[in-house]
């Protein structure tokens, strides 16, 4: 599978960054930042060239907000292309169990594990003296 | 309430330029880069330095990722600080909505929103015609 991070501003290079320095170098995984400067056509090019290039192989976009244009341009060509599938909402938790799941399974059993085990990454310490 | 953005790596710096390309630059919030470099002993000098000079205010850090660095040293350190607040597993969703209402509310205030509103902020984009 082809892992693709896609966000506003640069969330996506650090987020990458950080993956990188806690799991090591990854492949077939890459980012894509829509600027103040993007237009949304020139961002829709730079996600169907990595479409095209990844020649039929399933493609998981991982997005940063519901709504936002790398999340919009990425859902419109899932819509056309039947092995695109997009996340929303990425976190380092779900990004590191993804990366280690990702040469292994198809989009169908990303979304299926990522339903079942990573929609609650997230939460509050909690002191046992407060 | 002051808040501090802290993960490995460049996560930090990157989710704070997207929310600030989203809605503006943010004022009393900073970010902290936990780096391979670093001693565990740095990043917490660097914590606590923001917790010193809050002077008592409600601190809210948001940390990448539960049992990493940053977080355990900010858990560590919400133990001796009864004004610090600890989160993991931050989105950008997460750091928008935070965002909009960290200038009115104490950290209880957003403990209880997050946990009503906020944990479930990822998902998937279900196509109607797959």
């Amino acid at each position: 599978m082809k892992t693709i991070i896609a966000s506003h501003g640069d969330l996506a290079k650090g987020i990458m960054n950080s993956l990188e320095m806690i799991i090591g170098k990854q492949k077939d995984m890459y980012f894509e930042s829509f600027q103040t400067q993007d237009s949304i056509e020139t961002f829709t090019e730079k996600i169907q060239k990595h479409i095209d290039e990844a020649d039929g192989k399933d493609i998981l976009i991982l997005c940063d907000i519901m709504g936002g244009t790398p999340y919009n341009v990425s859902a419109l060509l899932s819509m056309k292309n039947k092995n695109v599938c997009v996340l929303y909402g990425i976190n380092l938790p779900m990004l590191i169990e993804i990366s280690m799941q990702k040469d292994t399974c198809t989009n169908a059993q990303i979304k299926e594990y990522v339903n079942s085990n990573l929609l609650n990454t997230a939460g509050f310490f909690e002191d046992p003296n407060k």
